[in-house]
């Protein structure tokens, strides 16, 4: 290389897309912190803490709760590599692009799999499940509280008792759910449930917290072979997030000073308000862009609060919108995936960016665009121009 | 959980084991940045900037040069699962903790291997794979640059031949070496390399660097099956960070921000320059410890200067010891794994924390450290008490 990059001074955007979201002041300020050993006493004492407040968030009192060091997709991967193994059954539900590569990941363990499809933007029924496993046993039954390409919000409640049925561990992506709605791992029976820092708990990416419990630790326990995956072997990491500290691999400390914070952050607001507050927001956002006349995409009671996918209007230049976004006001928005790519864009109001400021200059943004491309939506009603 | 923790206010640790290393002022400051979206065009300039750095660093024109989103042992992982398959033969250097973990990976990805063994604290010689390998092919051939549990340099020289001749790609541990001293991959003929932050790079823990060949990455494309691994799959993600950007997982930003100024001092110090003062502060160390009267587990020629592995004293009390360290001065040095554990001590001088006030430092915590425990060392030359 010819010469040295200058150092980074990055933009301040208005992050309301589908992830990474805004991050709290204070998140990113102890991330500069000084960095400890991953052995050290102090260290391990924020270990536990962390532990102790993802088992609030996750409504769990499952005793094997912690961040892995990847992201949400190795959150993912952690509940596959270490319940299946060659020969394993899986049922998993396809609605978007998370159910997707839950099947695709399942697969890479040597599992059989079967999947429940839907079409991108509906959720399932508990019945669509039990016809899908009708007279066969699994190992495990996955779907996706909140899939965040759709913006569908799953009703968790009734599998439970369809993995029962087929003899499965209840396996849920919380990727977008987590810190923003109710998880209740415990009150749904879920067995194992993985998510990542950059939604809804509002922390940069890196990590993905998940959660099993003495079900599907008695499950890996009972394993013939080791699993697959070294690295997110839970056998392994346990020892080190437990009572032995066996080092396993270096811990990323900065990434979970960042994590304590936004947990905290979480805690402080109080679950209930917090969750309250991205509901009303939801709804807010929902009414200002049907009033820009807009519709969505996800009928309202599937609908999550979070995240919200709003249908761009015919010849619509997806990509030239997007640019105008982030070119003059400084907002990111996501595009479409899969058979959405190009139809929709995907807006989030995830933890700290969940605010009506932050809607409301959403949507006037979202109205020059329109504008910019000479399409001429209803007036706003709290638009100050007009 | 009954109350909130408060917030976090991490003691400053003068970091001298075997990783996570000393974190310049500039790399954590900048990991409070604003957060980028994972596919804002400008963290693509990031992105494209840290690879060409990495470039630099590890010696390479490797098209295929970048961070990995876990820790390094998610570099290790990365390279075995997508250059082995079930039935892919491996043929590994044992002589410390990592050469033992990379054996466990590789069979864990279904491969047969064989391991060349030597005592820990010892280096290879080419002779030793050739032996090992006569009359035998192999699909890689593996071992570690720098040993981070025992303190050994291991010379590349002659490596490549020795898998010429069994058909081998040559796969090196490049974790403690990376921005240390001379990686050059392309000088010895390296196929894929995996390295950490945390160590001489001087970044927080939380990413892992790698880089592939040409031939390694034909390898791949001819694969039949994919890797079993989604989260680590290059096919995948040399999408993202190459020409098409297509998502994969959301990279860890604010890390990413931290890899890329840490590259940045790397390469403002100027490489060479940098690696001599690994150099002549490994050996300041050296003869600062044996000046203690202690001995050294690794023989001169074998030495790392960035990592120093010295023996503990009849009687001396290694967890006490190393607690004293830490409450005292507030300096974390490294114990001693597997058959080292209880009889060595692991002294890091690694990137931003290799300096010679540090060495002072160190030294006279140690002597005090002995002398808590009743041993009393020969005066230091440089003790401002005698």
């Amino acid at each position: 290389m010819t010469q040295i990059p200058a150092p980074l001074v990055p933009s301040k955007r208005l992050l309301m897309g589908p992830g990474p979201s805004e991050v709290a002041p204070s998140v990113l300020r102890v991330m500069s912190a000084p960095t400890l050993g991953h052995l050290d006493p102090e260290f391990l004492q924020v270990m536990d803490e962390i532990s102790a407040m993802l088992r609030v968030v996750f409504g769990t009192e499952n005793r094997l709760t912690m961040p892995m060091s990847g992201t949400g997709s190795a959150g993912m991967e952690t509940l596959f590599v270490n319940l299946l193994q060659a020969g394993s059954r899986a049922l998993i539900g396809v609605n978007g692009v998370f159910g997707t590569r839950m099947a695709e990941v399942a697969k890479r363990c040597g599992a059989e799999v079967v999947t429940v499809n839907a079409d991108w933007g509906t959720a399932f029924s508990p019945s669509d499940f039990a016809a899908a496993a009708e007279g066969q046993s699994f190992d495990v039954l996955a779907l996706v509280h909140a899939e965040t390409s759709t913006g569908v919000a799953q009703d968790l409640d009734g599998f439970r008792g369809v993995a029962d049925a087929c003899g499965a561990l209840l396996l849920v992506d919380c990727v977008t759910s987590l810190g923003g709605m109710p998880v209740e791992l415990d009150r749904y029976g879920v067995d194992a449930a993985y998510s990542g820092t950059q939604k809804c708990l509002s922390c940069p990416p890196g990590l993905a917290p998940v959660s099993f419990s003495a079900r599907a630790e008695a499950v890996m326990a009972a394993r013939k072979t080791p699993s697959q995956s070294w690295y997110l072997d839970l056998g392994l990491i346990a020892k080190y997030w437990g009572g032995e500290r066996a080092y396993h691999h270096t811990a990323p400390i900065n990434q979970l000073y960042g994590l304590h914070e936004a947990l905290r952050l979480a805690l402080e607001e109080g679950l209930e308000a917090r969750y309250a507050r991205h509901t009303r927001n939801g709804k807010t956002l929902a009414s200002g862009l049907e009033a820009l006349g807009l519709s969505l995409w996800v009928q309202p009671d599937d609908r999550l609060a979070q995240l919200t996918s709003v249908r761009l209007p015919e010849g619509f230049d997806d990509a030239r919108g997007r640019r105008y976004l982030l070119d003059e006001f400084g907002i990111e928005v996501g595009g479409g995936l899969g058979p959405m790519a190009g139809k929709v864009w995907r807006i989030g109001l995830m933890g700290y960016g969940s605010t009506l400021p932050n809607i409301e200059l959403c949507l006037t943004a979202i109205r020059a665009a329109l504008n910019e491309q000479g399409i001429a939506p209803p007036a706003l009603v709290a638009d100050a121009s007009s």
